[in-house]
């Protein structure tokens, strides 16, 4: 039985995640932090990280940004292993969370699906065949209007995973409207659509001379990243210090 | 038989519209406008408008937007229709053609094909449903690493086509990565992919609650275009002066 | 206050209309009928229409075929109006349908979504234009991997609307696997698609030359067919005997 | 210099290709194939391979079913390899096809694109991961109005690479119209699609549960086969007896 701290737990993923516990026997969620208190849980919530004084095994995390570094300390003090599922760190943040992950094990990944993470792995395999015969490679990602952030977290950690695949240093470009000129050879293109409850499509592209390859992920329920972050919770309880993401889950 | 200037004759859509023009007994192209002379056609070509002393029913043009002001000045000072293919003019450029087209017909559209004119019909009565019922109206379109300008002419006329049927006025939005917030409701997203040799694709998404419609627009090849532009022509040849598009010629 | 009888209240489609009916304080589900009985409801649930003596303004049918002409018998005999949305059925029942609605308001309709009743619309209008301009029409339909019929109902209802808009009439294939020959000219394609959960996508193809237009309809949730279903409900109350479909609720 | 005899030569892609090799410096097509003698072309050509005397390095195949155990019978005879772009094999002609590589080289790939077959390997990887995991695959491919066989040699590589990543044996299961019945586990589903002149798409979705991911090629023009068959040809002078596909042209 993997004991969790749930944190963002009265947020959309929070009660997800929570569904997904209860249904789970190997699952139990423990106590719960967000800072809104209007929802019942059969946990106890805490408005903060260092009010609660709960035993856990680890920490699912799905809040914001402005509750990271409250989070990452906590862990820290008490020793939990944390599975880090905010997108839209800062620089400052991302290096808390490095540091962070010398003294406990520290569980990120931009996407938690199993989809996504297979797309991650063939991805580097296409650009390495497909980009020096001429490929060009582009991005589109499609979610819901009330996110905030864009491009969204797993387009970034998809052009991150051609880039490092690939010998050239490839730019990520947002906007095409503010200048006239032809694309340039190292760069992929990376646009943000937003509309509807549309919960996550992504599109990557490679065009080349007279033909066109698409790799393209659509969730359809939110369901599928609480899933993988539960298993990621029960892969990270007891692991040592360090960063792991979800291609360790997936191999394990 | 309708007799043609090809204004642009020897970029890519000016040989394009020769070879059409070759294959079509009830068009001859007589003349030809380009600064480049680096392709031997079978009529005679001028380095400028101006210098072109021929007589036409009609000119195509599919130059860019540093020839379309003499092309202008040419059209009204020898009273010649003008098929008007050339994206990306600016304002004052758009004031140029209106004021022509007070003496000439012109034909203006920003795509030349069947489809992308039926889609614009379409998309004005599909905005007038889906808009008030919450949908959010976005565009994507792709294009060949060579192109210049972004969006595309055609994503600008699919997005004003929607807004002019909608009672609110919708800005575009271009770029979502330099902001963190969420979708505003009334706005157009339009994002422009750029890779290899695609020819044209559009694509209108409209996004609601649990349910998404797309509208899909692919050519295949800029034959499409050159058939539509030559249309257009045939269509135009002894029109009255105005302001034209390609519904005028699809409802012929 | 909509009274509401839900034949086939235990099943999927059943629970997420229920769920609807008890957030909406215009409807309330009064009776269910379904011979599983494995779920608690508010309300009296009877095994077969018969033996439900409640009071009802309307009843929404999200049954199976083998319950429609017993259903369609107790609503006469009540003089209940119907929202019938089960699909599939076979041409006695849908002729039973037909008699039945010459003594009381029945509402058929393929798909219950704003978003495909708009698209039935509009495929009318794109095949009148596109057709006789030699475009091509096929469609391809995506569903979970637990549906049985194939090709969806709403699929033959976008393949109907477009036939009924033109003048020859087309044939509708679904396998080309068994011959070698070209396409004939007047048939429309429909392939069938299933695996996962796919909720339900619809894609209509125009296939021309050198450009293809696509319409393509993705449904995430099956609660954009409930909410059409209620609505459809909430109209069809109190309406004298006569076939509707959705097209009457989005006119309303 | 490569010396390719094109069977098939005055077929859309035999013209193709003669307008490949006219531009390459490195091959030269010394005598054409063909039945039809109505295009005139810079090398000679023979109605039947039984015909021709000219030497040549090896031999491009684009013809048809009914010339392809005639045109094997002459590569044998005069130990010339060949590559065989001719799709819908019978069975019989796959075994004479083994038979004759047992003596000469012959290169067989159901589509010569640099994309496809870089799919095809990503393919086999992909379901290794995600049919275990519960995806269900299927396959919808687009081909023109003119195309006799369905489905395409490449939807059934594209599955035929799945299969035989697979531990299972899966059924390919080309229409679901005929019987009510769920998806069986075992089986992918093939579906073409016909209209306009689509050059060749080919779609392959992997579906789960709450997520879908897509594998898409498009080929936007016929010459992307061509270049391919003329690499093949390149590669394949020389070689010793055997079996060869594209895989190995890529890899060298």
């Amino acid at each position: 039985m993997t004991k969790i701290i749930m944190c963002g737990c009265n947020g959309h993923m929070g009660q997800v995640i929570t569904g997904i516990c209860k249904a789970d026997p190997d699952t139990e969620i423990v106590a719960g932090i967000d800072v809104y208190d209007g929802i019942k849980n059969d946990y106890p919530v805490f408005a903060k990280a260092s009010d609660c004084h709960v035993d856990a095994d680890v920490i699912i995390d799905f809040s914001n940004v402005s509750v990271v570094d409250d989070l990452l300390d906590f862990s820290v003090e008490r020793q939990i292993p944390v599975v880090l599922c905010t997108t839209g760190l800062s620089e400052e943040q991302l290096a808390h969370v490095k540091t962070a992950s010398e003294k406990i094990a520290v569980l990120k990944s931009a996407n938690m699906s199993l989809g996504i993470n297979t797309l991650l792995k063939l991805l580097a395999e296409a650009a390495k065949v497909l980009a020096p015969a001429g490929f060009d490679m582009e991005i589109v990602e499609k979610h819901h209007n009330q996110k905030l952030d864009a491009p969204s977290g797993t387009a970034l950690a998809l052009a991150d995973s051609m880039n490092e695949a690939l010998e050239e240093d490839y730019n990520y470009k947002y906007d095409r409207s503010q200048e006239r000129k032809k694309r340039e050879k190292y760069e992929i293109g990376i646009q943000a659509v937003r509309g509807g409850n549309i919960v996550g499509e992504h599109e990557v592209i490679f065009a080349g001379t007279d033909e066109v390859i698409t790799f393209k992920h659509t969730a359809t329920s939110k369901a599928v990243f609480g899933k993988g972050a539960v298993e990621a919770a029960k892969y990270l309880a007891g692991k040592p210090a360090g960063m792991y993401d979800m291609s360790n889950v997936i191999e394990a």
